[in-house]
């Protein structure tokens, strides 16, 4: 295997340098898509990555992609790709680690004079987090026809600022059309795990195999306001009744056991009660149910044994109780060449590792849904995440690096060593 | 007995020409305390009393006492009272039945040239809904000393206008002492039920022997957020405690069955949740826990049976819950004598009755901690209150008036009849 200048205090200082664009005072980054700080994140990038070699173009979506030319004009890319956007409260390695990982490749190779067979990409996607403006995900599910860019551009913030207008406004609208991207060969993706299976495994690298599948509902329990003082045996009270519906949610999840002993996930993050007075017994009650399972046909049965405890509910207790579908995002599973890859750069290194699904969205998720892609997770402390405590140690950091450069190297092909 | 040309026409007239000020197209009230439309209520009805033979003293917090002098300057005054004031969108029944059912009889007693021995004082109440100043039966309260003057008047709305200001700019803030009307020797209030055991079983008349004992907890859950695609192995949801804490303090109340026959109530009428985020198990759930019973041992049981589950649920999901007091309210018993007479005041009249706990505040409840008090309910079709549609029949209405009328007179005492 080609070995190249991999740094790994060269990636974290560039992290440390990027987490200053935006940085909060406690530790975290604040650097939220198509705002100035954003656009500063981007310019540094792209410095960066002209000194390596690279190409810039960016997309109608604001997609920047940085392309060093392979020898082979007829192979297609093999692309490293994350964000540089976070959450209001970000951390410093949520997205970035996964672009300067990439980047540091494009150093290494560029340092050693390596010529690859086809080209190397390094693409940092427009709004993955979200935060600003929802749904996540918008610059690669734009770039793989999950959305359209019509409705990317027009969608509005908070404030009522348009994503098309802010992407104007701090000069980030390139012309390259977004679907351009689907022509991609290969794309690989490092990411901190947002959980804490690898620190509590002891593991330093994940080789993500599957997204999960999730089909997330809407649930209304509708009954009738009664006053704390009335008797309970007239009541139809929602609250009485969302919540033993709540509990059956749990263990549904619970007994949905793969063969692979695997129990399903259920979240239930909101509720709401009204008319949300201490002494009515409530009229309504909403709340949002996130599942997800790695197996496609558990989860369609989770999601039937929540309506059936619905209906059984509603008619013990005289109140009204629908489940309404929200949004599903298939089971996605990684290309298998590209995941042996990950797997035989861990065990060639002597990293320790396991095999895991992703259970929460990234770009490469909506990636592998049109081309072969793959991620590799990096350990993060305490699974936290989403948050200016997020944190990492430079060796695990440096293991994905490594695992990474070995995998995209043995996709893309060496031409020429120095 | 002492027969008085009560009229239900005339009350019920009476109630649908009050209602017109602050009218609502559903045909509801919207009069809330303090407002310009309370003082225009307080006008007709101290237009109405004055022409029944009344005077008028006001006191400093606005409660407006209307007296027909007795024939024994001895004897205490009998009083009757409720409140005009209503809910934003109140119906046109709730507590003005009350006032203008008092209306009626001294009205009926006035036109038959009736002395009584004892005076006669009808009092409307300030504020005892609570809906724009918090809390309700504020003008009972202060009169009975359960709050003081100072802090009523400087109870703040929404907007932040101040209760004093407002009753001074409305021009309802009279001179005398609100405790003055501790030496009532008295009081008696018909009340719609707001709730449908009355219409449920076919009576037309509650006898109310007594209000229940509340006790108002606050309950935090504090766990640990996690992403909605972690294990739920790991996770310390909030909301997945307090789901099954919720369903045991209903089955609690249930449970808490009194020598009567009678169980608790237990309301969860309010529930926040943090994050509130479809993909993040909360970490942290606050509800409001609003329990009652007629037995006070069996409402202080019901307490520690809702920390011991909250205990045991926090100590097997390593979460924290703290079950905090909010609010308590002792179980308050009516005057067994004026209880009597309304009971025999049914009976004689031939109106089916049942006697009944008020599980809900009301002005006669604090007056009741000082003096004796009783209350009469009137059913209210499908228990519906608090509501434009709230609704009864002029039948319903002029039974209460007749029990009330008649034990009114039989603790005043007829000197003189025409």
């Amino acid at each position: 295997m080609t070995n190249i200048p991999l740094s790994g205090a060269r990636l974290w200082d560039s992290l440390m340098e990027m987490a200053r664009i935006g940085g909060t005072a406690k530790g975290g980054s604040n650097r939220q898509t198509l705002t100035d700080l954003d656009s500063e994140g981007r310019h540094l990038l792209q410095r960066w990555a002209e000194a390596a070699g690279c190409t810039m173009q960016v997309d109608r979506i604001g997609n920047m992609v940085l392309t060093r030319p392979g020898r082979d004009p007829s192979r297609k890319a093999v692309a490293i790709g994350s964000h540089l956007d976070t959450q209001p409260t970000g951390g410093k390695f949520d997205g970035v680690l996964g672009v300067l990982a990439g980047l540091e490749i494009l150093r290494a190779v560029q340092e050693a004079g390596i010529e690859t067979e086809a080209p190397l990409m390094l693409v940092n996607w427009t709004n993955e987090e979200g935060a600003r403006f929802s749904p996540p995900m918008m610059g690669s599910g734009a770039a793989m026809g999950i959305f359209t860019e019509a409705e990317v551009l027009a969608t509005a913030d908070s404030d009522g600022k348009l994503f098309g207008e802010e992407l104007t406004r701090i000069g980030w609208q390139g012309d390259a059309d977004p679907a351009s991207l689907q022509t991609i060969g290969a794309y690989f993706e490092l990411h901190i795990e947002q959980g804490k299976l690898l620190e509590d495994a002891g593991k330093q690298v994940g080789v993500v195999t599957q997204a999960l599948a999730q089909t997330w509902y809407e649930v209304t329990v509708e009954g009738e306001e009664s006053h704390g003082g009335s008797p309970m045996a007239g009541r139809h009270d929602a609250m009485m009744a969302a919540a033993p519906l709540i509990a059956a949610i749990e263990e549904i999840a619970l007994n949905a056991v793969a063969a692979s002993g695997e129990p399903g996930r259920a979240t239930v993050g909101r509720l709401t009660v009204y008319p949300d007075s201490r002494n009515i017994a409530p009229s309504r009650i909403w709340f949002s149910i996130d599942t997800r399972h790695a197996d496609p046909d558990l989860l369609a049965k989770m999601g039937l044994e929540i309506r059936a405890r619905a209906t059984a509910i509603a008619a013990a207790r005289g109140v009204a109780i629908t489940v309404a579908d929200f949004w599903h995002s298939p089971m996605v599973p990684f290309d298998a060449t590209l995941v042996s890859r990950v797997r035989d750069a861990a065990q060639r290194l002597g990293l320790p590792y396991m095999e895991m699904p992703t259970a929460i969205g990234h770009d490469a998720v909506y990636v592998a849904r049109r081309l072969p892609a793959t991620m590799i997770f990096c350990p993060c402390h305490g699974g936290i995440s989403h948050n200016e405590a997020e944190s990492i140690t430079p060796e695990w950091a440096e293991a994905g690096l490594r695992v990474m450069a070995d995998a995209v190297l043995a996709t893309a092909g060496v031409a020429k060593e120095q």
